[in-house]
């Protein structure tokens, strides 16, 4: 479809129920994205061509989730100009700081937009994505907008206790 | 000026060679920029200001740099929906984990793109911003792609003594 | 109330399970205290307005919690002179190590007097309010007295099975 | 002297190039204070009967620094009711974090007003005894309006290369 | 009774499921031993009068038990020239990391035994115990040889599923 | 050469210093090698193309070093069945313990034969490609019995003042 | 049997339901292997008799896997020349942390082929026995890169909601 | 000579500086001991015979220090009953931590008595050493209280500024 302008991709099917979360925020702010599974290590071939192709075919945002020695979103970044927006999951052993240092500590030229540990940091993964997108769409920006204000009114004035 | 679309700002004086990094990249690909020193603690108000107004300023993207509980990058990303680029700055005692920490552990909302601890992670700040621009500034997109073929042409085959 | 002299205030409602042993502390010392949910992201000018107005309306200490990248404590020290203790609140992935990062490492201009993570530290926080109201109060003073002397003859001198 | 109102104590002259930063902050505010050496290990007793009569003194707060097993503050916080503030000094093979653990993570019943690791804390330290004395002292507390406000006024606009 | 010769000491009730494997250990090698509560905050006297009347009373090691910022067996060393052996109890965010921390980065002077976080720790801070008793005690040094062994002899050729 | 069985490949120029220790063993061994630098992220096409024909080539190992977000030795893995050790080296700001956990936390399907951090590391990459090679080669292996044996003679029986 | 070329050990039955992975591995790679459990600390003999006989008896890769302060897989290199392959066990405070920095840290002379925390790591461990064979195994190598192949081809291209 | 009840072994020359504090103490004490270089992996059958036979030439305690795996003092603690006390030696990339975790995370059966990382380590070391001789000797028992009250007694009161 011609206007997919951000890509959702992760290392594994396990890292989904997280990455859904990215998937969600896009979808209550109606962009367009596909979504699919690139594992640096098990599927590089597959890596190589997302990334080659990726600025041709319109991407404008790729958000990339893994975890341990979370190789995909850095991999990525090497292989297009596009953003990569890098979201670390949570692991067994580690709790994802292995994840997160594997992220983010890239070395000179080649960035990767890290969030967030997590479900949360997947969420705002496509928080990250509108907002690049909205740079440059006037109507995406008044939806995020407006999400923005919605979260901030949904904010009650005091705790209670159930 | 018109056409300034990136903003780096830092949380003090102290962060500016490492946050020169960014400001380096963005000559180098011929991106406008301004500078500005906005402290989370010291200057909040001003803080307020420059968020509120960012979108309408046209800014594209703000590059923020700060150390230890680095609230500058958060905080601006509570002011304005447009993308906010984290640089968390090396520290005395933690080594900028505390930096890195107070930065990518953003609640759901409002992320940060965090980048790595200290210089390297400036630089790739300002890669980062010129990417985003260049989703929509196929000029710009064209240096960026000539920046790194240039970076890998950079590499020599073999390691040398000296 | 004239005399409310201490202001919880938490990030989010789902705080309150830890900051209410703030509470509780306060109620076994007869002090009064009001309970706000104020968001540095999500409401930032809630946070604005309270910080401004908090000397003027008499409070005496803040106590504010907040988890992950936690900038509630430090941003409320920066629009007020009044005390504000800290409690990082446990997390997920992190354990609240983010969160202790990001309270206690403030620069130089802007105390925020840290807790322990968790519970303890929410407790802590009512007594170290009381323990500062106390300064100028001699009845709360020997209630604290009090309060303390059970706690040391609450220990039995050998532990037992169950 | 009667109207000292603040201890600064430490546990060995080494942490007083760390520690000094509290008292030049208390002098900048006008603020009297006394020095002391109070070893947890070394001087127990000393430390017994600090705290034992704290309180009857007139002192209001405590400034307690200590590095590696750091447990001054702590048990100072246990002799006295007077609030106690903690700063972590930084050390050599863990860089504070030891000392940060060992101070911050009280249990319920004694808590430690816990500052940043180092010289930062330290001044830190001392903006929030006066912080807390100047609850009850308004003069105290327009001085430490001005202090604020001189601190806000010092950022400059922009960074400078040199 | 005249040969009880090591002391078992906790923070609290809540750490004795782990410092009971120190009993454990003492029972099966034969070792008398009594059991105390000393919190080192909330009854600092009763910390003081166990070190102070410790040598006299005949004990030659105290193993101390405590978690979060443990004081107890530092606390204990400073008191006493008895030998203290200190087991650090494993805590809800940290781990025991805070509890290692506080209690083996002690300052020249105060030497504490550490043992490992939580049980095993709780059980060779008892062998280690009773190795300090056999350097003058040959039948249980004799008693100690032969747990040894039968914990070596203990070991099958290999695993199995079961 | 075609008796080249062991390829010595980094991230950069600046891994050299560390890596030379890999090369250093190898020539003590009389082990042939090659080096090269592999810029998992820069020269992604030359990693691609190293491992696809490293089989192919005759290599049996390749030592594989890079620093941060160290992606080298994992995506060779992943390319090439020969086995790939890794060196974590030092970095500024996480002292490698990025390198580390980039390194040694690979998913399952693509082992990374991990060293320690620094130059100890590389100086045992190259021991573990001998040993490895020393499985099918005689020679080799009384060399490294030889080295090891050597090793072992030269430590001193007491430690001298200088 | 004359052709078992791994051995498998550990250092107690505990470890065995993450050592199975590696055992699994080398089921389905056609590899005969040997298990062991031979404990650093509670059967020093056994570590010794097997690493001094590893090489004569025909071994050319032992995968070592032990928890907390992990000594057999690093003892075993300072015995023998056979390449080790250590497993860091998963341990309940530290989560394998104190594992892993007491197996990958080890001295210049003594390398071990560390793989990653847990299960991951000890299926690692399989193939990475496996790869090293391979250099001297045609038929090994070939069944390792059906292996391989069938881990590629077994990722689907899009993720599902289950 | 008959009377060295305290023996003192490294794993390289290189950590004399550090132990060098122990034997410091133990000549200020009057206390007689031996020093060795004794590496676990270079010198593991060093190591069997000096633990073997510890015991029967009448060492009371045995004072270990080594850096990074440090398999040292747990090692030791395998081959005798004799306490063993344990100095983690700091190291270049990981401060002691690796040091520290491989020397106190040891299993139930071996217990290592690990003092504080580096020189106040080794120091502390030495004076557990004579508070274990001391428990059978009055004599070291009253100069080691005189050693502990003289370090009391060298505390100022105040900190001077040089």
């Amino acid at each position: 479809m011609a206007d997919i302008k951000v890509g959702i991709i992760m290392g594994s099917q396990s890292d989904w129920p997280t990455m859904k979360e990215a998937a969600n925020i896009l979808d209550e702010l109606g962009v367009a994205y596909e979504t699919r599974i690139v594992s640096a290590h098990r599927t590089p071939d597959r890596l190589w061509d997302y990334g080659k192709t990726a600025a041709d075919r319109g991407l404008h945002v790729i958000i990339a989730g893994a975890g341990g020695a979370a190789h995909l979103p850095g991999m990525m970044a090497s292989k297009t100009r596009v953003p990569v927006v890098g979201v670390p999951v949570q692991t067994r052993a580690l709790s994802g700081v292995d994840s997160l240092y594997s992220i983010v500590q890239m070395p000179k030229g080649f960035p990767v937009a890290t969030m967030a540990i997590g479900a949360a940091g997947a969420a705002n993964a496509g928080l990250m994505a509108a907002g690049i997108l909205a740079t440059g769409d006037p109507e995406l920006a008044a939806r995020l907008d407006t999400w923005r204000d919605a979260l901030a009114a949904s904010i009650p004035e005091e705790p209670t206790d159930d």
